[in-house]
């Protein structure tokens, strides 16, 4: 269909699709940077899913029930800003799409959550967007298990491309929805067959249709600039018991010099032949302008939803006290007020009892207590429950007939339950966590980044966190990935010693509204470190004294984790050759760099020599041992050099060198004033 | 078919099968720990693949032309180990079966191939294997267009299980070996519907015949056990123009009590199960013995290549001595010796003309003289080949019907790109390099640490290597990752100021042979900082004197890459107070730290104060800073506290603070004993 006939069938859509294109071209062109392609070729798919389908109500993109939109082909983000701006969102204004991609703008080069209500999720990142989709649409699904069609009933739309469905997440994501029947979740596959390096076929041939079909999806093909074909086929997504995907055929840049082109994929910046697509387009007016007959109809659309919206709240309104408060805390995300409790009772009596456990079975302990209390958590596992003990006993199981289920069996799929995670913590409502070994840190990655990027508290649970873990050796041995966590701005990383430290660590973790936690945990048994109960959560300050001298102080032992009852036992050798020593656990680096300089300095003093020691690389660790009144000569570090090796725990620790010692000993010489230099760290 | 029957019709066949399951079971038994299930369920599959089809010699496992047998399964490894051995591998012997996952041992938990020369790749991170296949596969495909099949015509077979196929790294290898029609790839797929939290369906319901099919491959289901079900599927395999997937039903732990469980998956440890499931397989001899005719007809099979190998030997000795010293060369991945020259008369050109240009386009530069002169290169981009700037005009197309060309088109598979980098540089005869934009190191990052484990010398070309991209915005801004690469042991992580560091960075990424390098490379335009020609390879130094001071040295700067620039324009505003300040480059922090005691101290004396200028967080620095004859108290550092925002490059350089005025107001600051902490780092 050429587009005159498009034009000639359908004016008012037509109209309607330009403002999208012209807004595009309009503040792409302004930016001199951007991506004009996509958001011109997907306009029409875009408008007929605003007009006829999405439940929203412009004025309040808050609307806890609302259907979400999320753009994961991320690049196309004035078609995000344009819907904005056309349905009348309050913080996306016309201003906003003058300023895109400029300093302070809310109109970022790739939608930014947090940057305003309207953007559910921070995309840009190929196939995030749409794994992402896979948590919302799962997030809508418990909650409407738990507190009824009444209240949670919506749609998950996502507009995904050609780089969504290669990365290998979005594998994992589809895999996901189409075993879990995610039947309300619409994925508009905007197939355009072009990518930045040219054609798609120059480098897959990947059958998409015949994929999802494998995947257990449902799969429409239609003409993505046809709206009566379009909105066909999402009334058919939207009633298949399935999740859907819909190939839609576009044309890149429909209707400019650059259709169909690489070229059209970036920044369409010729003043002329922007001016020849408006003219193709039947756009006459100027630059950022919607006529106002244009701006009414989409303003019309921006306020379809605000009967529904009202109906949803008078309903809300309706509940008894007890689940309107359940309910509204439920959905900000608050914890419960028993958690605090729960938490101090816990710790009491594992200070009585000393168990000596791994802190992987640790953190099973807490959340047997805390899941009960907290019914907003969502556990999960890629495949190593047995491992990762993230399964208690009261969860039940997530799946197509039990969706009041709250534990989710991931299968071998970090990334894709990373993202999802992100996803139901993005819709709110949920408190996600899930756990892999740590090191496999690695495939979650890009996830974990987009945690902390996107501001949301999902909370990783990395077991096995070190050569600790023995036999499976240096592919599964984390060295660098506590530097890899701690390097990473927001995000909270917690190596707790025992199951004192890692009650606090998850009572903070599940307090948190703006910051991931990745909870670092043993494969093998630790002992009770915290053996005097303490009311107070100490794993708040970052790093505090666990042991002080006996004494004149001589030396300072900085351990964290399975390395802190190592930093004990040295310490013991250490006073018993009459050198004062303290240990001071450091369980979360972060909490204690915000401590201020007057406790910092109580817990590290000038003065004492240092070692730290952590079954891990050195990396970071200066800042503590040269840092904070401390000196290179004065100081040592017992860890890793280099990766692991496979043998028994035991044999590792010993022959890597990380006893207590090895720490007394490096102790002694640096008091003896026989500094040396480390290996290669 | 049961086993009793699968016995009777196969007998010879059954007995090395059982070979396998036994010594599984027994040095699993003796370790206490390991995977038993899958060597057993897949002993089949294995010993009909190495008894008809797999072309080597057991004693030669270093023979080029043999074919490559990938577990990506690699819990499984002690099928390999017991391949290994009883074909009779030198290295493998009995011992090592006997100190399977010791301390020592060449049988490590999960397969190393730095361990032993029959071990073609590092597997245990799921799907990595069959990923690092479709490197393997295509850097035959490529050295046999240039060699000729006379020495260069071997087959790539890979066991992959169901945890390898969930991974998204599956879906980005098996687009790209569809898509390259790779048709001497032959994957098994060991169908045994188990993973470790239960059967797959818990997870899964991917139809994985049609996946497979979807994604362009030849696809056949067999009987996992059944030999000549196996034999002729392996037999169309290696006809098909396709890669072939061979889907084998098996049963984990096949007739252990243990069968078909998730418990069969992990360690059997059981006397009397193991010595039931010995007593049902018809093994009658003790622990870790093989009968003799059965090691015998093992043995003939590990024969079975000799003649073939010793023809291949006299085809590469009838070569001319100029094309066998090529092949040789080639073969072992040394560097042409014009390399170095290539380098220098680069650089001087460089140094006179002085042109300001991005260092990724300054690496295009070098690629453009150093690729017609280093035939082994491939290189390839993730569908950023005009922005990563790796393409160059001499190269070719990688594509099926030009297996010369040196370029491919990974398409946005950053992570399978990485993977398959890794087979090329494991496979021999191909030295890869590979580009993305930096951030999505993220999505690369399980193979970017596995190179380095692996010890093999992938090339990661990452451009747009910090805010200074602009407008993208902070989802495609890197501000931990040079953290990252630089915490991960065996890494070279190179950050070139201008085209002359670049080259040099280069010419050390392509002398590598056991290390793994990062080139961080900018987006944004960058002055020529080495105008004064030194035919020295400085950034072989890691860090060095770029420019001392005039007059006494109060200051030193610290700088990498774009930062560089911004350090001398610093240097010229104290110079201008009178403040004698040094800029000391540093490209490679890793390469500094192997420099002598002596080397470092000339670079960085004690005395002056100290301020680190790089466009990324702290994390790291304090090494440098308050190390290294350093003190807290008198450095300081510029850059990143936290995620970036899209803007103009100029703009958020200068929001971000990141610029000669701040560099220069802190070193004054300093140099008054006005320190400050860091924003939280």
């Amino acid at each position: 269909m050429d587009i005159e006939t498009l034009k000639a069938q359908n004016p008012a859509h037509w109209t309607k699709a330009a403002a999208i294109r012209a807004l595009t071209l309009d503040a792409v062109a302004a930016a001199n940077s951007g991506h004009s392609g996509m958001p011109i070729g997907m306009a029409d798919v875009a408008t007929v899913l605003y007009e006829k389908h999405l439940k929203f109500d412009a004025a309040r993109p808050d609307w806890f029930d609302r259907d979400r939109f999320i753009l994961s082909a991320g690049h196309g983000s004035m078609l995000l800003y344009s819907l904005l701006y056309l349905c009348g969102d309050p913080e996306i204004t016309l201003d906003e799409i003058k300023n895109f991609r400029q300093w302070g703008a809310k109109t970022a080069g790739h939608p930014e959550n947090f940057l305003a209500q309207g953007i559910e999720t921070t995309t840009g990142p190929l196939g995030q967007g749409l794994a992402n989709s896979v948590g919302f649409a799962m997030a809508e699904e418990s909650l409407r298990a738990r507190f009824g069609k009444k209240l949670v009933d919506h749609y998950t739309y996502v507009i995904a491309g050609d780089g969504c469905l290669m990365e290998g997440v979005s594998h994992e994501a589809i895999g996901i929805a189409g075993r879990q029947k995610l039947s309300k979740l619409v994925v508009f596959w905007d197939n355009n067959n072009i990518t930045i390096d040219g054609t798609v076929e120059l480098s897959d041939r990947t059958d998409q249709v015949a994929r999802f079909k494998a995947a257990g999806w449902h799969v429409q093909e239609i003409d993505g600039h046809d709206p009566s074909e379009i909105d066909a086929a999402i009334t058919a997504a939207k009633t298949d018991d399935r999740p859907s995907m819909i190939a839609c055929k576009t044309h890149i840049a429909l209707g400019h010099a650059a259709q169909d082109t690489s070229k059209g994929h970036g920044a369409l910046t010729d003043a002329d032949q922007n001016a020849a697509a408006k003219a193709l387009w039947g756009w006459t007016t100027g630059p950022f302008e919607v006529p106002d007959d244009t701006k009414t109809a989409w303003e019309d659309i921006g306020r379809r939803g605000v009967a529904e919206r009202e109906a949803w709240e008078a309903r809300v309104a309706d509940l008894s006290a007890t689940r309107r408060a359940e309910f509204t805390r439920t959905m900000s995300g608050e914890a419960p007020k028993k958690l605090s409790s729960t938490i101090k009772a816990l710790k009491k009596q594992i200070s009585e009892s000393a168990p000596k456990v791994a802190t992987r079975k640790s953190s099973e302990m807490v959340l047997e207590v805390v899941n009960p209390i907290v019914k907003e958590t969502i556990g999960g596992s890629a495949d190593l429950t047995g491992s990762n003990n993230t399964k208690t006993g009261d969860l039940g199981v997530f799946d197509v007939d039990n969706r009041k289920g709250r534990y989710v069996y991931w299968g071998i799929r970090e990334h894709g339950m990373a993202a999802a995670m992100n996803g139901m913590a993005l819709h709110g409502g949920i408190r996600p966590y899930g756990g892999t070994f740590m090191c496999f840190t690695d495939y979650a990655r890009p996830a974990m980044r987009l945690s902390a990027l996107m501001k949301v508290p999902t909370v990783y649970v990395m077991t096995h966190d070190s050569i600790g873990l023995g036999e499976d050796g240096p592919t599964h041995q984390p060295v660098e990935h506590l530097a890899i966590s701690r390097a990473t701005p927001n995000t909270l990383v917690f190596r707790p010693a025992d199951t004192v430290e890692t009650a606090e660590a998850w009572e903070l973790a599940l307090t948190q509204t703006s910051t991931p936690s990745v909870l670092s945990l043993t494969r093998q048994g630790l002992s009770t470190v915290r053996t005097e109960h303490k009311t107070k959560n100490m794993v708040a300050q970052g790093a505090y004294v666990l042991a002080d001298a006996d004494g004149k102080r001589q030396a300072i032992l900085l351990a964290t984790g399975s390395e802190v009852e190592i930093a004990m036992a040295a310490r013991d050798m250490l006073q018993a050759d009459g050198i004062g020593t303290r240990v001071v656990s450091m369980p979360c680096w972060e909490l204690f760099e915000e401590q201020d300089e007057r406790y910092r300095k109580r817990v590290l003093p000038g003065g004492p020599v240092r070692v730290a020691v952590e079954a891990g690389i050195r990396f970071g660790w200066d800042r503590w041992l040269f840092g904070e009144r401390g000196k290179r000569e004065k100081s040592g570090f017992v860890g890793m050099h280099g990766f692991g090796a496979s043998a028994p725990a035991e044999t590792l620790y010993s022959e890597f060198g990380i006893t207590a010692e090895a720490v007394a000993q490096k102790v002694r010489g640096l008091i003896e004033g026989k500094w040396q230099p480390d290996p290669r760290t």
